[in-house]
């Protein structure tokens, strides 16, 4: 390509270069509500695999957020922090972003990695036992990053290991680490939810476009979700499925106070919705279906002012792009955030807190 | 999944958290008999490529069982050795145990590494010259790690390396690192082997399951073997092979005193044989071949009471999982080993070794 | 294998393990001529986008080329310059070689890698857009080095990138740090075309074997060779094609005061060139094409004694192995200098010239 100058010098564009667009709360306002650490809480991770988020109760998930919000900000240098460790990620289903994801925040905070990218193209994955697998991660690891298309391989997995494992997704099943990053997302948009009592009238309305049944994502959000039952009013859940939750999800939400609505009809749930909580993809079986047009969301929709949109990404044609440069996209927030929960559970994991954060901001 | 407190919490369990299983010899105990490392052996493997076990003689090997030893114990803190050295793993035919510890080994002792996990499906293997892809390890890195399917291929490439390469594998040829974490593995289980001369009634028998003339593991497991015939009485070789050594391996064989036999019937020889190396695979040209049920071997097998097994993993049927929580499973320590004994290597290779050994454990 | 000690022991043939062979230009004499290192020049560099030999002029090309002759000279140790840093390595279209020079120059300047060696079996290839991509980089690296088979996807990519892009190679287009180690290696060869003004009769004549309007390497190699129009006579575009030129790169060579040939006689064209740029590979399509025997090259072709070539590796039959033990064979250089001109590149573009440059080293 023959270009001019300001094409070939990238930062010859200021207003390009700025680049980050969307909704971007400002962590420090969400410390600011709470701003010393609970070790007590979060050394409860020390030495802990992360199979499902139901291993998070209200208290780990803001204090793990709270520790995220302090790294982002970038007062507490970690860089060096686990420079013993190495970590292993084993997708046996690909996903180069939650992979990339993982290895980016070990090296953050000064760790190391080994990788199998595509483990379906492997001896490990052909007929190979996940007691021999396991002994492998052990032998050369000290944490191991799982994605794995069949559900129960990851729960046996940990069977075998003597290091923690952390889920990256199993099947349709559960992908618990997304989910730190929605709410981490969330927390820092409305600090309130964690720290507050929201007035009665102001109590989120929460839609989720997608099947907790069967779409890991969606499961491991919701599940997260119901630990804010004071701040959350109703969770309206927009699928094509006859029985979007089935009975695990079903067994949660039965045990909470929030209410749970089901809906064919986005469209016209839309003036009540605060935050909307999409997906690209079903899971079903061994591929993936697309939701209808009626699923969309453009520049167009009908939305609130001031309601905000999550998504996993990456998206297909659920959402549109002309949503990116407003203050609906808090999907781009929420996938930079993803790098810090991350390293924020790490720490913990290997139980480093103590080592990089000063004693003023402990609790 | 909706998990109970103890599913979901993996540190929950203690006893699966404990993990290791099966035979573990105390690597001390091994140090013991002879505290000392003779630098003047392991000089030898400075600066010099590892293509077959033949390289070895039973100082050398015995010397750098200690390093692995020492540095398993985390005697001699190695974390930084390499700092300025870069591992290339070059898998043209892929294997994700063996090429992870490697660079797990060379992270363990401050190395960097860069990663070809499937070479067949880039440029580099399509046509491309041994002697350029050579000269292109030369630029990128210290030292390279290769497998590739076709056994010429590896001492071919040394041909136009400027810097050491070690052998992941080569065909149906040699795999020499691993024979040196299977016989790590058993000279910490009996010292005496390394040290000492066991009493002639008590002189062990080997038993190999496979074809030293067609499987690498197996090829190179012997070769180091035939390193102690004061203390092996016997070798017996069971395969269904007409001619399991083949030229190359009889040459060898015919001028140890150590007496090779040959028998198709495992079970009958079981009750004399102290070592029994196990392997899953024949590799015969493209494919692999499985052996039949008469080679396999559970918990209900008739083993020697202090018999200990030997597998290079992943396994297939061959090995029952029921042997895994007895002490007849020294697989699971020699898998765990590996690591130890490949940054033992490296560590020589580069001549590193005083650098990280307090002169008080040098001979 | 059984091997004599000789092929066993790898450093025992002196002769092989001097390895370098070919024409090895001295760094210390190509900086001699001008040691002072302009810094104002290399800032322009800091924060930048590569997307096409023209960001370079002739000052920016040469200060580049000195900074990477120090660093191979190692006068400044860089080990640790770049220890908070992470490049993401992108591979659309895989290539191991570019990748691995990449990564290798990051980690050799102490900074940190995560890579995607084959983008195309993994989702981020499958209909998810440039966008989505571009904010994962953002999130999880600090400069992302990008190959990919269509043209204009990495211009697209830089509009959403808050980070800096390197090309490393888009379709037919450009190849902008591959002629970096291109002439990185003829500046050293003559330093007089970086410093000088070569008397008339022994300008340059440099033969191209290519079509620099469909080949990136080709393309990109040219639009630098125009930058030195005192020391270059002619170049010859050797090649099948009816318009090898294209209309972008006629632009640029109708606005130089360098004659441009063409021709299809390379055997007729020998006695009188200097510089003989080779390639592999017509990227037409999606196929590849090789050049017929008339533009192959060997021992036997009559080039003028001081004649230099390059090729950009892997080759093909037409770059015969009996040049390289030939002064002829100044590839081998090039390929070696790929990785320091890409740790001076690094260092530039994250302005951290000053952190591992003395003073005294500056203008």
């Amino acid at each position: 390509m023959i270009l001019s100058a300001s094409q070939v010098d990238h930062k010859a564009d200021p207003d390009r270069r700025e680049g980050v667009i969307g909704n971007r709360p400002n962590p420090q306002a969400f410390l600011d509500q709470s701003p010393k650490l609970r070790l007590d809480v979060l050394d409860r991770l020390h030495d802990t695999s992360v199979l499902s988020a139901t291993l998070f109760d209200r208290d780990l998930l803001v204090e793990l957020a709270k520790l995220a919000a302090y790294l982002q900000l970038g007062k507490f240098p970690a860089a060096h922090a686990l420079e013993d460790k190495i970590l292993a990620a084993a997708f046996f289903e690909p996903s180069t972003r939650t992979r990339l994801s993982f290895e980016s925040a070990m090296l953050r905070v000064g760790g190391k990695t080994i990788s199998v990218a595509d483990a379906k193209t492997t001896g490990v994955a052909k007929g190979e036992s996940l007691r021999d697998i396991g002994q492998m991660f052990n032998s050369y690891a000290d944490v191991v990053v799982v994605r794995h298309t069949e559900q129960s391989a990851v729960q046996e997995l940990t069977e075998y290991l003597r290091i923690p494992l952390l889920n990256g997704g199993n099947g349709s099943d559960e992908h618990p680490t997304q989910a730190l990053a929605d709410w981490y997302a969330l927390l820092k948009w409305r600090p309130e939810i964690a720290f507050g009592t929201i007035p009665d009238e102001f109590r989120l309305n929460i839609g989720i476009i997608g099947t907790p049944g069967n779409m890991r994502t969606v499961k491991s959000f919701l599940t997260l979700a119901l630990l804010f039952p004071q701040n959350i009013n109703h969770i309206t859940i927009f699928s094509e499925m006859a029985d979007p939750l089935g009975d695990e999800i079903r067994e949660l939400t039965n045990a909470s106070p929030i209410g749970i609505d089901f809906s064919q009809n986005l469209k016209q749930s839309l003036e009540y919705l605060d935050v909307i909580y999409m997906n690209a993809i079903a899971f079903l079986g061994d591929g993936y279906r697309f939701f209808g047009e009626e699923f969309m969301l453009d520049r167009d929709s009908k939305l609130k002012p001031d309601t905000v949109i999550l998504h996993p990404l990456a998206r297909g044609g659920e959402l549109c792009t002309s949503l990116d440069e407003t203050q609906h996209n808090l999907y781009f927030n929420q996938a930079d955030g993803a790098v810090w929960v991350r390293q924020a559970l790490l720490l913990s994991i290997f139980g480093r807190i103590r080592d990089v954060v000063p004693t003023t901001y402990l609790a």
